[in-house]
């Protein structure tokens, strides 16, 4: 569909349900809840479907707009989602049902009527031009949704999909009196000082081979009851060891049930981390990989270490 | 000075030294080196007055840049200073000789003819409108060191500073050619080991107040050269405490020349910065402030710790 297609469809119908992905991010939340706004000050009705997987960090901007199902007449639309396996649990029933989808993957597989923008950052940029081409005055509420989606989706304006159409779309957000800085601050700037605390204890205990190309971490799960560390403290730990300079394969070593060791890699792009792992009876991407092998943290360093040594990327 | 006077100003003269600050950020480097490249596309002589402390990391937008000395007809511009105390070691000498100090710092104390636009984020966002006004064609060259000016000062547009103008200029900025994606990825995604190592002392070594609204470190000289920790990795080490969850007021604490201590404050917006630390001498922005106190990391402590106790932030 052309944006003008989608914009004479948005105005068509009067009952909206908007579904959101599995394991929902900024975008999909901040573009649905947006979209359901808009489509509100237009004088419809609309509601965000709600997820199960919707985490409390996200609560401010959903707040008003979730509702429980899709009424038999509503009419349904996708944010950001890019296959029927990615729609959200709740919305499982639901695939065959979605009259539009907005999304900027170019992969895109529905097979509803849909509008895909594959050179946004952010499904949330294309809720905007949307809104803006539908003549709705994006208020702080839709502003602060749609920055959450552009600024969560390109790591606060740093990854490498971040476009002059991005920036311009953010102006205009703060233009619009998006309050940006407690949102950076939430999702870009702040850590817990239980995390710090295990960053600490990570840093003490990387060991760097190969002249700084290989850096190892071991994460005892004593640690995270010593520091009470939550689940959102962890988040992308795995990825600790690939963030110091110089370092192209990051490993973390944790501990895992039946007295195993799970090695996590990270590679940067001369390396295959799902191949490495292969050896050791795991897989996953190029980019970040996995395995489990027996005898615990040391069963792990030993494993991996030996694969690094047969490759040529470790000498004795 | 209007911004029409200072375009009047730099069409005038042929022969341009430009200084940068005393420990040189992004934004005073990004901004010399761009109007010294923005002069040369006018047909002007300039070149960025030597630093010695200048650090690799600049090295790549300064190149073919730098110049030794002021000859006598030189005219010298000042790029994001804001006092005489911070001009560069090499350029102590020039005080009196400054014809023209662009600057974003609303405390600019300099007696030059000056143009100072404190609501920018960016000394590089007004020279990125002056060159616009001069009718000079931003290359991509120029776009890369305007770019690494402005992500550098709003920590890759994630501080309270960064503005709709802001992002304005970083999206004419991508248009103009810049690559932002290195810059993004030197600057804000990677870190030493050394820099690393430094986090985990000041982590062990912080301090929380008030139910931790207040975050206190100390950063000791002998931790520099003990972990071999260059300039770049201490860069914007000053906002450390305040990345804690929960911290509005983040304190580090150095020592400097003459046994002197250096506060540095990092706010949150019901906190002022440039306020507090005005209170012992020094200054700066609402968010980000500085002030030096004799007695070292000790007397910094009890001088900021004594401020913060008699607004009643603290409770004795």
């Amino acid at each position: 569909m052309t944006r003008a297609e989608v914009c004479a469809f948005l105005r068509a119908h009067d009952d909206y349900v908007i579904l959101t992905h599995r394991r929902p991010d900024g975008d999909t939340i901040g573009s649905a809840a947006a979209l359901c706004l808009g489509l509100r000050a237009m004088g419809k009705r609309a509601g965000v479907l709600c997820n199960q997987q919707f985490t409390p960090r996200f609560a401010p901007f959903l707040a008003g707009l979730v509702c429980e199902g899709a009424e038999e007449n509503a009419t349904v639309i996708s944010a950001d989602i890019a296959s029927t396996g990615l729609l959200s649990f709740d919305a499982e029933g639901l695939a065959h049902r979605i009259a539009l989808a907005i999304d900027h993957h170019g992969t895109n597989s529905l097979t509803a009527p849909k509008l895909v923008e594959a050179d946004k950052a952010a499904c949330g940029e294309i809720i905007f031009d949307l809104l803006t081409m539908l003549g709705v005055t994006v208020t702080k509420e839709m502003a602060d949704c749609l920055y959450v989606a552009i600024s969560t989706d390109t790591g606060c304006f740093k990854y490498s999909n971040t476009s002059a159409h991005t920036l311009h779309t953010a102006a205009a957000l703060v233009e619009a009196g998006a309050d940006t800085y407690p949102i950076n601050k939430l999702f870009f700037d702040t850590k817990s000082f239980a995390r710090l605390q295990l960053e600490s204890r990570l840093t003490a205990s990387m060991t760097l081979y190969a002249g700084g190309l290989v850096g190892l971490c071991s994460l005892p799960n004593s640690w995270l009851s010593e520091l009470a560390v939550t689940e959102d403290d962890i988040d992308s730990i795995s990825g600790f060891a690939r963030s110091v300079e110089g370092v192209e394969i990051g490993i973390m070593l944790r501990e895992v049930e039946g007295g195993n060791g799970k090695i996590s890699l990270r590679t940067g792009p001369a390396y295959n981390a799902a191949e490495l792992c292969g050896v050791l009876g795991g897989g996953g991407h190029a980019a970040a990989a996995g395995a489990t092998v027996p005898g615990g943290i040391e069963g792990a360093r030993c494993a991996i270490l030996s694969v690094l040594r047969d490759r040529g990327i470790l000498k004795d």
